[in-house]
């Protein structure tokens, strides 16, 4: 993975989040997923550790929880 | 303010994000401060509206709490 992931779900916490994070890195080098409208993808933020959104996956696997919009349980 | 400022308090939680931060912003662009060594500054933390660290204070004004370390209840 060389991206990063951003996961959200819509909510204005997310929205502002998004805005603030894709300040610092380049849109081509962030993929931003909306959990809400792909609850496919749910799944996969889980494996990758993500607990809550917004949520960002770094390339090293690290997670950065950012602020707290919904817990990714009440997203499945 | 045109830098943005990082608070955090030494613990490992707030280590990682750190460097993971460090990435995205570059160095110059961002001041570091350590609540648990400089607690005079609990007080500007609060006032930014850090609720807990690490946390970063964008130039907008906007909070990012990152993941969670420590209530910035437990530095004052």
């Amino acid at each position: 993975m060389t991206k990063s992931i951003f996961y959200h779900a819509g909510c204005p916490i997310c929205v502002s989040a998004e805005k603030d994070i894709l300040n610092f890195i380049p849109e081509n080098e962030v993929q931003v997923i909306h959990l809400g409208e792909n609850k496919t993808k749910v799944k996969d933020a889980e494996e990758a550790g993500v607990k809550s959104v917004p949520a960002l996956v770094l390339p090293n696997g690290n997670v950065l929880h950012i602020n707290f919009g919904a817990s990714i349980k009440d997203l499945r």
